[in-house]
């Protein structure tokens, strides 16, 4: 390739519009071709970042070249060291580039500059945790993610291995007044009760059918383990994603009377983008159903079903009709919850979470097994301590116990301990939902 | 932004040289952000060569320009629906690009539109499957992906929907002559066979420590599991994971003398990085230990251990010295082969691949789950007829049987019935492995 500056116009005022319009011209391009990649996939959004240092890098020259006519190019030295991550900003290339725009009309370098910086503002600006308050918790985040993230820093991890664990009920979406799963095993016990005359007299199906949540509760989990099998098995995979997947078209919560997938906890959604943006491959490790959860992951929290972990119950691989189906048998496969967490990474995710997220003691032992790592890592657990805008239990800190999400002293004190961060929904939190879509 | 059309200058033999050396300024710009974004991720190279098609598009209207002055750009009209997918080619987008490089020297447009295509070229002529001989095997796979992946078309699939999983033993490496994990097993117990003086006297340990091969083929399938219970668990799953790796980094294969991690059959190698390369993400579904194989799959066949399925041990949470670990206990979890296949694709993955490739009766239930999905798939078969560059086994088509990686003659029989794709290594396969490294 000829090297441009071979070309270098004489200055002229006739020949100015015709360099602005050919600058023009290149921005434009450039633009589109950034914006399309960066539309295209979030995991670019780095890489784009590092095209705006560019750009800054490129137009800071292009300012100080504006005042500065010297021929001496040494003062832009600093340019390259401060935009340490740029790539083709070597002294060479902005001593071209600087004679380049030498001739150039002052305003019209401004201007320029100014009108790419103003396209790219939207994503410099923008706060990628805007609904959260500007508290310690956030600042943890954003700390974290530069020490991870930023090349030569002695923390810096490669994207490959950036994993971000989250726990559903309770972090992502509220597990109040009762988990989602077991409203949907109600709802769909009640569907099919008239199949089942029986179930009027034998508990729990009695309780569910009456709605009669005090016998149900007094059940404990033998119960709700009874009404999942019921529920949830004796048909096939497609057929379950079908009824759960209409069940969250209609379904409502009883408090807020939104559907259940409009509840997405805003704060955490953000939270999530944000890790993604930073070259993170965001899990669900849930204690919550994995087939129950796989409808909806990808279109509330941006998660493909491949990067949902959760309990299961065994399937078997049979031809019907010609046609092969998996059956959802009455057997638990595995539980995904304490100690049960730290299998379920290990065993579909294979590396280490990097960071992880969750609300209650089911969590303890994944959060234990991502600080157990090296280097720098990332802890969090929400506390529900907003009684007004959601709901507030513990026990910790003196909240009311609870049966869905438990948050024992014990809990805290491990956080304390560990340097675990919490998240006081309260006070960390500016907005919790979506505005009413 | 000002429409860069305003400054479309007059002509002049002066002026030339300094619209050439802008264009080339653009060009440079562009290419460098092309690339940086090209070697960043695999993933962005349908954008990438989108990008090309846009290159190629504005070109060719270049050139044509050069040629036939008219005033009309209806001449161009066929441009942007010939590179349907292009982004800005606009019937006015054209019209300004005409009249902005009319005025330049054709020569100078003829070299530029050389230079850009140049600059692309061995992206675009590089046969993605040079190891594949020209046959219907290779065309099929060709044909298949331009039909999913291609915009607009009836059979295309979004590139979220777009999982290929393949079969480890016999489909990316060899089995023979048996399977890699067992000779790693039988090297583990020879290596602790000194703690265990009992073994001496014991089968099949002692036909492992005598390396009697018959009288350990004659213990069957039992035998096997007993090896891989002594010589896989009882230690953690970092412990395991550094033996395996020192492993790799020694053993070699009997007959071709290269670390297993050199033997990875290079035509699939290939096929792994062009479905990635348009937008497939690339599993393993194997009946191999998914913590045998996690080691080495992301450097061997660029699938990262969480796109590795396979069987597995159960593991156990612990917390030892103050430090979790995971240990692996002596107890089956999850076979992953025949109809196990299908279940982990579901548990793991949660979506129905779009194509699969396999090699053995193992494989079949894959297969078929594969097929039984909607709208356009890929099933595949390698089958081992090679005995001059590889092994040759069956026992379909008369080739001898064997214990590693049977290919009966039903599952060949189902493969013509269903229409999955027999990919002979002796005929299909210009190349097996990679030249000695």
């Amino acid at each position: 390739m000829h090297c441009w500056h071979e070309f270098i116009p004489e200055p002229g005022e006739n020949h100015l519009k015709r360099m602005i319009g050919k600058f023009f011209l290149t921005a434009f391009w450039i633009t589109r071709l950034i914006a399309d990649s960066r539309f295209k996939s979030e995991r670019d959004l780095p890489s784009y970042q590092d095209t705006i240092r560019e750009f800054t890098a490129l137009s800071t020259i292009a300012i100080i070249s504006c005042f500065y006519k010297s021929k001496d190019s040494g003062q832009f030295g600093c340019v390259p060291s401060l935009y340490g991550k740029t790539r083709f900003v070597s002294l060479r290339f902005i001593e071209e580039f600087r004679m380049n725009i030498a001739h150039l009309r002052r305003s019209a370098v401004i201007s320029f500059t100014l009108m790419v910086l103003t396209s790219f503002d939207a994503a410099i600006a923008a706060d990628p945790l805007s609904s959260w308050n500007n508290t310690a918790t956030k600042r943890a985040i954003l700390q974290f993610v530069e020490k991870v993230t930023k090349a030569g820093s002695p923390d810096f991890v490669r994207a490959e291995e950036r994993i971000a664990t989250f726990d559903n009920d309770g972090t992502l979406w509220p597990s109040h007044p009762m988990y989602i799963q077991l409203t949907f095993a109600m709802d769909r016990v009640r569907d099919l009760a008239p199949e089942h005359p029986e179930w009027k007299d034998r508990q729990p199906f009695k309780a569910v059918i009456e709605n009669d949540l005090k016998t149900l509760a007094s059940g404990g989990e033998k119960a709700i383990a009874q009404l999942i099998m019921v529920s949830h098995t004796g048909i096939s995979t497609a057929e379950f994603e079908r009824i759960v997947t209409d069940w969250f078209k209609t379904a409502r919560h009883p408090r807020f009377k939104r559907r259940y997938t409009e509840l997405a906890y805003l704060p955490m959604v953000e939270l999530l983008h944000y890790l993604r943006d930073n070259g993170f491959k965001t899990y669900i490790v849930s204690g919550g159903g994995i087939e129950f959860m796989r409808p909806m992951t990808e279109s509330v929290y941006g998660i493909p079903p491949e990067q949902v972990v959760g309990s299961s119950i065994k399937t078997k691989y049979e031809v019907r009709d010609g046609k092969p189906v998996l059956m959802r048998l009455p057997e638990l496969n595995f539980i995904d919850d304490k100690a049960g967490k730290p299998v379920g990474i290990n065993e579909f995710i294979g590396r280490r979470p990097l960071a992880s997220f969750g609300n209650s003691s089911g969590d303890r032992e994944m959060l234990e097994w991502t600080g157990a790592g090296d280097g720098e890592r990332l802890m969090m657990l929400v506390f529900h301590d907003d009684d007004e805008r959601e709901y507030a239990y513990g026990p910790a800190n003196g909240l009311p116990d609870t049966d869905f999400g438990r948050f024992p002293q014990s809990l805290m004190d491990e956080a304390k301990q560990k340097g675990w961060v919490v998240i006081s929904m309260k006070n960390d939190w500016a907005q919790i939902f979506e505005d009413r879509p």
